[in-house]
C-alpha cells in the first residue's frame, strides 16, 4: 500500500503492466490505453470504495466483539468500538497521515521522520493530478487502516478496561504508535529503503501492530476477575451472542476485499484492475482455507466444530494473505490462509497457559498469523522483487521492539495514574451498569 | 444533489472544475479528458453505487428502531420498516419523481408544479446522452432518499401507531408532501430560483421533511402508555438490544457516503471525483465531531458515556454536515458535526419536557440537527455561491410551514377515521401480538 | 449471464446498444466512444462491485437462517453457513468453473461437457484483453453465484441435519451440480443452443437448483421431531430474532443489485451501464411489490400482517424478476414481484399440507418463485429474442430431474451410509450441543 507517485508516462494512459499483453494486438495499442483523467478517476474510485469497505469493518469488529463479551459489558464494547473509529479519523487528520508519509531527517536511515503539519486538501474542484488520484481519497483510504489498528485492540482487553484510559491509549495509537510504523515502510523510511521489507496490505503494519498493542494490554492489565482458577483451571466466559459474532465475521470478511483490492492503489490501468481482480480471488481463497481447516482441526481434536474457531479462522486466513495478496497463486493463498486456521486452533489454548486473557482471540489472528503472513512473502513474492526473510523478520522485530515498548510505557502510565480498570465490583457486576448506564438486552439477560 | 444538465462540453469531456489544474500541465491537456461516453458511465456508476449505500440506509435504520424498541414491538418494528421502504419505491414511481421534477406553473414563482404522469425509462439498449448519466440510475438514487425521509418518521412515532394508519402516512409522505418540497429546490423552484437556498444533499429536503412529520405525529398521535407520569416523572422504555442499534447507525454511517458523496451528481471529471473525495472526508469527520463530543457531555454531566447519546450523536454530525459536505474545510466540518452532538445530548430530554415522545431521538437528530446544518452553510459556501442566512432561514421556514401542515392533517384524519392507536391493552401487551402475531425474540423476552 | 466473447469492435468503444442514441447526436459521435481499455477496466469493475455484493448475500442468508431457526439450533446454523460458502468457494475452483464452462463432446447436443482443469488465472500484471474483463473477476463473480446455491439449502433443511454430511452434500452441489445446470445455459450447452432458454441471472440456474436440492433433502431427511401431530396439526417453531431475519432480507436485497445488475456482464459502454441501471430499478421494484402484496394478503386473510411473510415476500419478488430484470418496464417488475408475493403466502402453508418441513420458507422463495419467474420470461421478453415458453418450461423441467435426481442420490448415500440426522435426544437437546459446543445465545435463551 506505499504511496505511489505515478509518472506522467502513467497519466499518458500508458499503463505499464499492460504493455505485454499490449504487445500482443499490435495493430490497435492506441484502442486499450486509458486517458490520463479517465485513469484518475478510476484511481480515486477504487481508494473511495476500498475505503467504504474498510470503515464497514469498523462495524465488523463492533459486531464480532458485542457478540463474543457477556452481555453485561456489551454496550461498553458497543461505545469502544464506535469511540474508537471516531478518534482515529480525528487523530489520523491532526498527525497521523503526516508522521506516516514525513520527510525522513538526514542521516535518519529512514528511522526518524518530522511532522509537517495538520493535513490538508486542495481546494473545493481542484485536483493535483501530480498523484494520479485525489488526495482526499488516499487520506480516507488510509484512516480507516488506522482505525483497524484501533479496532484489534479493543477486542483483546474487553471487559476489564475503563472507557476514558482505553480512549487516551487509542488516541496515541492512532496519532503516534501505528503512524511511526507506517512511515517506516509505506513512507518510505528504513524498512522500504534499508531492507527491502515488503507488507502490501499490512499483515506487519496494522495486524501485528494492533496485535502487539493489544498484547501488552492483556499483560499489563491483567486478566477478567474469575478467568483463570488457582488451580489452573481456565474458567469458560462464553460469548452472549454467537449471530452477531457471525455477522461481525462476513462484514470484515466483505470488507477485506477493500482492504487488499484497493492497497493495488490503482485501476487506471488493465493490467492493475487485473491485479485488483486476482487479490480479491486470492483474499477470499485464504478466509476459506482458514475456515475449513480451523472446522475440520476442531472436528478432529474436539468431536465438535467450534464455530467461533471457525469465524477466527477466516479472520487468521485473511491476515495471513494481507502481506501479499498479490503474488501466490490461488492454491498458494488457500494454504497460507490454512496455516492461518491452524494457528488460530492451537494459540488460542496456548495464550491461557500463559493466563493472557484474550477475550475474543485477537492475538492469535492478528498477531500470530500476521507474523506468518509477513515471513511467508519471503516464498511467494515474484524472485526480482528482492523479498528476502531476514528482510521480513528484521520488519517483524522492530515492529514487535516499537509497537510492544510504547504501548506499554502507554498502558503502564495509564495503569499508575488514572487507573486502567474498574472496581471489582464493578467489573463483577458488568461495566455496562458502572461505565455506560444503559444495558445492553435489558429484557433478556439473566444476570 | 440539484438535477443538472450537462452541456455538451461537458459530454466532449472538458471538466469545467478541473481546468485550472489542467493549466499547469500545459503540454499534455488531452490526456486529462474524459471522453463523453466515459463521463456518462462514470456519472451513472456514482448514482448507482450511491444509490445501494443510501438504500442500504433502510436497513440501518429498521435496525437502529428494532434495537431501540422493546422487545414486545420489534416485530412490528420490522415490517414498518420493510413496508414503507417498499411503499416509497412504488410511490416515488407512480407520482413522486414528477411532482419532484415538476414543470412549473407560470407566475407559480415556482410554487405550484404540474404532475406529468408516471416515470418512464429508455428502452433497453438506449441511453439520453444529453443528460450525461442513465436516468434510471438518477431515478433509483432519488427514490433512496424519498425512502429515507419515511424512515425517519416510523423512529418516533414507534411502538403505539397501527401499521395500516402508518402506511398510509408513508403512501402520502413519499408520494406528495416530499415531493413538492423537492420540487422547490432540487426540482428547480421557489427555493432555488427565487431565494439561492443552498440544501447539497438534503439537511432540510430530507431529514428536516422526515423531522416534521415525525414531530406532528409525536404530538397528534400522543406519548406511548405509561411514559410520563402524574408528578412529571419521565419512564425510561430501555431499548432491548443495543448492539442492533450500534449497527443500525454503522450502516447509517456507510450509507452516508452514498447520500451526500453521490449528490455530487457526477464523477466524470477529475474535478467531480476530487470532489467526492473531499465529501467523503468531510462527512466522516463530522460524524466523527458528533460521536467524540456527545461521548465528553454526557462523561462530563452524567459520569456515564451514554451509548445511545453516542449513536445519535454520529447521525447528527451527519445530518449537520448533509446540507453542505463540500465547501467547508475539516476542520469546519468537525466543528459543524461536534454541534450535532450537543443539539442531541440536549435536545433529547428538552423534548420530554414537553411530553413530546420520540422514542429513537429522530427529532433532535433529524429535525434540530438538520435546521442547524442548513442555517450554517451561509457560513461555510463560498462567497460567490450567492447563499445567504436569509435565504437559508426562508428553506427553513416553508418547509416547516408545508411539512408540519401537511403532515398534520393527514395524521388528524387518520385519526378521526381509522384511527392510529390500538387499544390501551394492545399497546401494553405489544403490537406484535395485536398487529403481527410474530414475537421477536418467543425464547427470550421476559415480558 | 452468459459469458460474452466481446468482439474486437466492442473492445475499440463502440457500445453497440448505444449506436441508435449515438446517431442523434451526429457531430460528434467520437465523443461518446470508450476505449478498450477503459472498457476492460469498467467490465472488470462490474464483476468486482457485483461480485462483493453478492458475496455479502453469504451473509444475508446466514443472517435469515439464524433468526428463523430456534436458539438452540443457532450456532450450527452460523457454522454451516460460513463453511458452505468457504466450501463453494473451494470446490468452484477446483473442478466447479470448468465444468461450468466446457468444451463439450461431440453429438453429446450440449449436453455433456468435458471437465478441462483445475480453474488458473492469468500473471501478475497481466491481462486477457480478448475477453475485455479480468478472467480473475469473472471468476469470482460465478464463483459467489455458486455459493448463494448452497445457501439456500442450508435454509430448508435447518435444525436436523449433522454437519458433517451437510458439508458433504454441498462439496457436491458446488462442485457438479449446479456447475453441471450453468454449463447447459450460460456456458452454451442444450439449453441455450437447442431451446433458446433464457435466464438472465439464474432464476432457474440458481434458485431453483438450489430448491430442488432442498426440497430432495426436507423430503429425504423428514422433518423435525415434534413438527407434524398425529392428527394432522401443524405445531409452529417460531423464529428466534425476527430482527436478524430482517436483517439478512435487506443484505439479500442489497447483494441483489450485485446479482441482476452486474449479471449483465458489461458496462464499458453507455448501452450496458443504462441497461444495468434499469436492471436496478427493476429489481428493486418486484422486491417492493412482493412485499406490498404478502402484507396486504396477510392482513386480509389473517388480520395480522406477518413479519416473516413479507421479508419471504420480498425474496420472492427479487427471485421471480431474476431470469429477466431488464426487458420488463417497472409495471411489469411489480406485477412479476406481487405474484412471487401471492406464491410464498399461499405456498407456505400448502407445504406442511404435505408435512414437507421447510424451516425458513426457502422451497416457495426460491424453487416456486423461481419457476414463476422462469415462464414468465416468453411474456416479457424481446419479440425478436426468440424466447418460448416451451423453450423456457424445458428449462425448467431438465433442471428439475437432474438436480432432483442427483440431490436425492446424494442425500440417500448419505442417509443410508454415515447418516444424517442426529439422535433424537441430540435433536430435541439442539444442535448446538451435540456438534458445535458452543450455544448462540448462553445468557438467553430458557430452553
Amino acid at each position: 500500500m506505499k504511496r505511489t507517485f505515478l509518472t506522467l508516462a502513467a497519466l499518458a494512459g500508458v499503463g505499464l503492466t499492460a504493455a505485454p499483453a499490449l504487445a500482443a494486438v499490435p495493430a490497435a495499442p492506441a484502442a486499450d490505453a486509458v486517458g490520463g483523467g479517465t485513469a484518475y478517476i478510476l484511481n480515486t474510485l477504487l481508494f473511495l470504495i476500498g475505503g467504504f469497505l474498510v470503515m464497514w469493518m469498523a462495524a465488523g469488529f463492533a459486531m464480532l466483539e458485542a457478540g463474543l463479551v457477556r452481555a453485561k459489558n456489551t454496550s461498553t464494547q458497543c461505545l469502544k468500538n464506535i469511540g474508537l473509529y471516531s478518534i482515529a479519523g480525528l487523530m489520523f487528520w491532526v498527525i497521523g497521515y503526516n508522521i506516516a508519509y514525513p520527510s525522513f531527517a538526514e542521516d535518519s536511515l529512514g528511522l526518524i521522520g518530522g511532522f509537517t503539519g495538520i493535513y490538508s486538501m486542495q481546494e473545493v474542484g481542484a485536483a493535483d493530478l501530480d498523484t494520479g488520484y485525489s488526495v482526499a481519497s488516499d487520506w480516507f483510504f488510509q484512516m480507516v487502516f488506522c482505525a483497524t489498528t484501533a479496532s484489534i485492540v479493543s477486542g483483546t482487553v474487553a471487559e476489564r478496561v475503563k472507557i476514558v484510559p482505553f480512549f487516551i491509549f487509542v488516541t496515541i495509537l492512532t496519532g503516534v504508535i501505528y503512524p511511526v510504523v507506517v512511515s517506516w515502510e509505506w513512507g518510505g523510511g528504513y524498512l522500504d529503503s534499508v531492507h527491502g521489507f515488503s507488507d502490501f496490505a499490512g499483515s506487519t503494519l496494522v495486524h501485528s501492530t494492533g496485535g502487539w498493542a493489544a498484547l501488552m494490554g492483556a499483560i499489563i492489565i491483567g486478566s477478567r476477575v474469575g478467568r483463570y482458577g488457582k488451580d489452573g483451571q481456565v474458567n469458560v466466559f462464553p460469548g452472549t451472542n454467537i449471530p452477531l459474532a457471525t455477522l461481525g465475521t462476513f462484514i470484515l470478511w466483505l470488507g477485506w476485499f477493500g482492504f487488499n483490492g484497493a492497497s493495488q492503489l490503482a485501476m487506471g490501468t488493465v493490467g492493475d484492475v487485473s491485479d485488483v481482480s486476482k487479490i480479491f480471488v486470492n483474499t477470499n481463497m485464504a478466509a476459506a482455507g482458514g475456515v475449513v481447516v480451523a472446522i475440520i482441526l476442531t472436528q478432529v481434536m474436539y468431536k465438535k466444530a467450534d464455530v467461533t474457531m471457525a469465524l477466527n479462522g477466516a479472520l487468521a486466513g485473511l491476515v495471513s494473505i494481507t502481506a501479499e495478496p498479490l503474488a501466490p497463486s490461488v492454491g498458494q493463498s488457500i494454504l497460507i490462509g490454512g496455516v492461518g486456521g491452524v494457528i488460530v486452533v492451537f494459540a488460542v489454548p496456548m495464550l491461557d497457559k500463559f493466563k493472557i486473557d484474550d477475550v475474543v482471540g485477537a492475538i492469535p489472528v492478528h498477531l500470530f498469523a500476521g507474523i506468518w503472513g509477513t515471513l511467508i512473502v519471503a516464498w511467494t513474492a515474484a524472485p526480482d522483487a528482492g523479498v528476502t526473510f531476514m528482510g521480513q523478520l528484521v520488519g517483524v522485530l522492530l515492529t514487535a521492539v516499537w509497537v510492544s515498548g510504547a504501548s506499554a510505557i502507554v498502558w503502564l502510565a495509564l495503569k499508575y495514574t488514572i487507573g486502567v480498570r474498574p472496581s471489582e465490583e464493578d467489573e463483577v457486576n458488568g461495566l455496562d451498569k458502572a461505565e455506560i448506564g444503559v444495558e445492553a438486552y435489558p429484557e433478556f439477560a439473566r444476570t
